[in-house]
């Protein structure tokens, strides 16, 4: 009564979960786009501007395409399993690079400025994140795509690939409120005894910010739902179940306690 | 083959998870402790120092209690299911009501000195919390401990209030880190150009916070570990399964597909 073994169809709510986390998604990046572009001048590589960079990077690559990859086992439910595995892998390096360049942005900034680097709670978590996604992904690969690996250890290490691929993505939109909310004080608000700040009298910067910010997190709620939900996990295809139900067979015979 | 019915002992490892969870909560809790006490004066209701009512109360309340009362399920493996749910839906009440103490302290702080209100990104998050925790205790607590409603819907609610449950829970820890965030730039770093901040020099209080930031991440990620990994589930007591295979035989019987 597991998951059945012809192609089947997606079940029915889920691509409208889907194509509202799209829109999430894309809502998100437009906004930090506009955020930018009217409030902060727009972005340039070879200027004050630099910085800019920073923070649209982060949001398409460690947000956006980090949650999007995650979904990839939710979106391609029939396709062969090693096409969809290249896929996932293939959307983190895109994410990745796209964040590197990002992570670039803001040192350069902080070089030309002659600005402290890597106090802040903000950046703490971001190399953090960087690191657990880096080695995410390498474990992952040699896991999963390079050939070496067994069945059954691929199977026990399957379960905490994916709930440390969940946690990093959490913590990567975390860390984007962070900084979000640190770029905003820095211009809106922080004085000592902020009475009557740019930010506390609304002006329209803080209200677009804030409303960036709830979504990022509608954005992670959505993804997280899809991805938790029992029944719209991904069905084992044909020649998968029949592994599984060998190696179910072979280990039960050999050693009947779980853990 | 689904959980044995049985009194089981617990799965091996579970209680070293449970123990650093613990251990992990309680430095979080004596942590903001440290730092309120050492760098901002300590605690009092009545004068200047009310606002420190705040950060304390939401980490005991919303971080801690309620990270606690979502593993109430997997510690309590073999007690009666309705003493189990009873005492999960009083740390709920209790952290509420610890929780609405911050609350009112903040309020009351911003009066006296005449700030303004709830423009934050982290003030707008913090109220979405406070929605969503008292809308899913009341419909948590109608659903399963009110004596109306039928096995059936309870089965099907039931998925949609643990992932709501943990959703919330991951809000008020990202809702905590960007307070923490602001308390840490009102006082040590905010300049429109921040070369030189006390936040930026790493000041110990800066540190110190940072530290904690990272502590209350990890406290949320051991939590939502032990909290979903499949074979840590609470299993079903004899009169439940007795109960839940009834339901099984009674709505295969009535309706083969399960969307």
């Amino acid at each position: 009564m597991e998951g059945p073994a012809s192609p089947a169809p997606a079940p029915g709510a889920l691509p409208y979960y889907v194509a509202f986390s799209q829109l999430l998604g894309l809502t998100v990046v437009a906004m930090t786009g506009a955020w930018l572009g009217m409030y902060r001048g727009g972005i340039a590589w070879e200027s004050a501007l630099q910085f800019n960079v920073h923070p649209l990077c982060m949001v398409i690559g460690l947000v956006f395409l980090q949650g999007d990859a995650l979904l990839v086992y939710r979106v391609f439910r029939n396709e062969a399993k090693r096409t969809t595995k290249v896929l996932h892998g293939l959307l983190h390096v895109f994410a990745f690079v796209i964040a590197l360049v990002g992570l670039v942005a803001v040192f350069e900034h902080h070089r030309k400025k002659g600005y402290a680097d890597l106090y802040s709670l903000h950046s703490w978590c971001g190399i953090l994140v960087f690191a657990l996604f880096f080695a995410q992904w390498l474990v992952g690969f040699s896991f999963f795509l390079f050939p070496g690996a067994s069945f059954s250890l691929r199977s026990r290490y399957r379960p905490q690939h994916v709930f440390f691929g969940a946690a990093i993505f959490l913590l990567s939109v975390a860390t984007a409120l962070l900084g979000l909310k640190e770029a905003l004080l820095f211009e809106l608000g922080a004085t000592p005894q902020p009475r009557r700040t740019k930010y506390s009298t609304f002006e329209p910067e803080g209200v677009l910010a804030n409303v960036l910010g709830l979504l990022l997190a509608a954005f992670a709620t959505v993804v997280l739902y899809i991805l938790t939900r029992a029944d719209w996990k991904r069905p084992l295809q044909a020649e998968e179940q029949a592994l599984s139900m060998d190696f179910k067979t072979l280990t039960e015979g050999d050693s009947p306690s779980s853990q």
